[in-house]
């Protein structure tokens, strides 16, 4: 059993809040390290136990994103709390790496345009320096170190080439598992995926990478986010991010929605059987404190406009 | 091979536009009839061929429905285009009955409750209010009359009861089927669905009354629909509503979202597999013939604020 399995047990659904860094990834107005750290807080008493944080990048040019290790601290503090930031270079993966932050993400892109477009690197300079990432983490902590999951952006199409070939996404993932990735995550970045897609995609890179536990992060872009997740339960994922109110937008679809709404996949999850472990009115209200912070931001959501149901637990059949 | 086979053959998926009947049902501002005929208009030059044309209730208290008529007549001059009413009681059947629409959509609740709150009738008058109306149905047209659809609200979640025990709905499908039916439609009249819930009420449905379409009428109130449609045609249903810009609210949660959104529904049908015969960015333009006559109501659909993917017929898998 490796380390991630112990972290990503595959009987238990594992839902992780990317608000605090994919969901402030595009905003110009963000909340404070205050605000930011009674987000963690509330969501953690709502149950959420698995956050990504921020990320590791110029403060100058991401200022968003400039108290990553107080909130890194902040999670620290909180028993039990899992605490992820996105890394894309090799100065970041230093920085994260002196932090006890509990995972690494990188990111890489499915097709060969964006991957030069978005990091001006290859996809195999991208493998490589995801090697190198997991190589440094070997000769720091070793297995007392943070996780390292291979995030592949545009897995289900791309904002340059339109469709992208499974073929390709799936010679990436063996890459990236060759290279160490501990978790490989699907990304839905500009929100293409379809659920015949996502289940096709998802079945073969779960048969081909066997014990790495498989990730999915999906856009609500074009409304079937949630369709998707329905798909990928069945098929076996138990790894979910999503953002509160589907924080997140996409930068090619101006006004889209953005992440899949975090709060609608709780309900999800919870109606097809699985115990998230999370208190829906409790996570729905902490909505009011984005909303404080972030006054110009659209929420997103279909569960907090209409309120859970009458007897939520005895809807599934 | 029954009449309601031939209309709705099960190698075909038949989508049925709502939104001049469901999506008026709670408003106060309205379209007129030009406005309501522009709309039809152009969802037929968009290739929509299946419509919702209005309910058979009193103008004094339903003036959104006062136009019924026109809107039959207008449809009748479209080529190829199928129109169904709602009728709740003898007298809107009579009335329904001197037009030429092609079906007769008669409304039954799941729960024993909401029939009494909704109509003052118990389920088994429901059901004998069916079967008279097929009665008069065979009575006048014969085998040239309209089809007689049985629309069973409240069908996975009650506004008043809570959950619903699927036994009981299967039993009022019997008894629809037994009355005379043509067709039999599953609504989620207050969006309780769940996909697990849809799929096992659909297949049950289906195994029960063999022969006889089931359609389903989904609602998106806690931002479910999409995925319980995806697993609805997973399961074999061809038969599904919407409508348009996702008009038509809840009265048990103001400010819900309404019906599944058509645009969006179209863009899964298409992108799992399925022919519609629907051009997409037309649908979507006619959405500004709703919002022009309707202002202040609020009109959902991600894709209509995303945009088709680039490559859309590439996108599925």
């Amino acid at each position: 059993m490796t380390r991630a399995d112990r972290m990503f047990p595959a009987d238990r659904i594992t839902l992780r809040e990317v608000g605090l860094r994919d969901g402030l990834q595009l905003v110009h107005q963000f909340p404070d390290t205050r605000a930011k750290q009674e987000w963690l807080q509330r969501e953690y008493d709502a149950g959420v136990r698995y956050f990504e944080l921020g990320s590791f990048l110029p403060a100058q040019r991401f200022p968003q994103f400039a108290d990553v290790r107080d909130l890194i601290e902040a999670a620290g503090q909180l028993p039990g709390l899992r605490g992820a930031a996105l890394v894309l270079n090799e100065r970041g993966a230093v920085d994260a790496l002196q932090t006890p932050i509990d995972e690494l993400v990188f990111v890489l892109s499915a097709t060969e345009s964006h991957s030069q477009a978005n990091t001006r690197r290859t996809r195999q300079a991208a493998v490589d320096l995801l090697r190198r990432i997991v190589q440094m983490r070997d000769d720091g902590g070793g297995a007392e170190g943070p996780l390292v999951t291979a995030g592949i952006a545009m897995a289900f199409g791309c904002s340059l080439e339109g469709s992208v070939d499974p073929d390709e996404v799936l010679r990436l993932v063996d890459a990236c598992a060759e290279a160490g990735a501990d978790v490989i995550a699907l990304a839905d970045t500009v929100g293409y995926a379809v659920p015949r897609a996502v289940a096709t995609l998802v079945s073969q890179t779960r048969r081909r990478i066997g014990a790495i536990p498989v990730g999915l992060h999906l856009h609500d872009t074009r409304g079937m986010a949630i369709a998707n997740a329905a798909v990928a339960l069945d098929e076996g994922v138990r790894l979910l991010d999503g953002s509160l109110g589907g924080l997140g937008g996409c930068p090619f679809a101006p006004g889209a929605t953005g992440n899949i709404v975090f709060e609608d996949l709780v309900f999800l999850c919870e109606n097809q059987g699985f115990n998230t472990g999370i208190d829906m009115e409790k996570l729905i209200q902490v909505r009011e404190v984005v909303a404080r912070s972030m006054p110009d931001e659209p929420l997103s959501g279909a569960l907090a406009k209409a309120g859970l149901p009458r007897i939520s637990s005895q809807v599934a059949v």
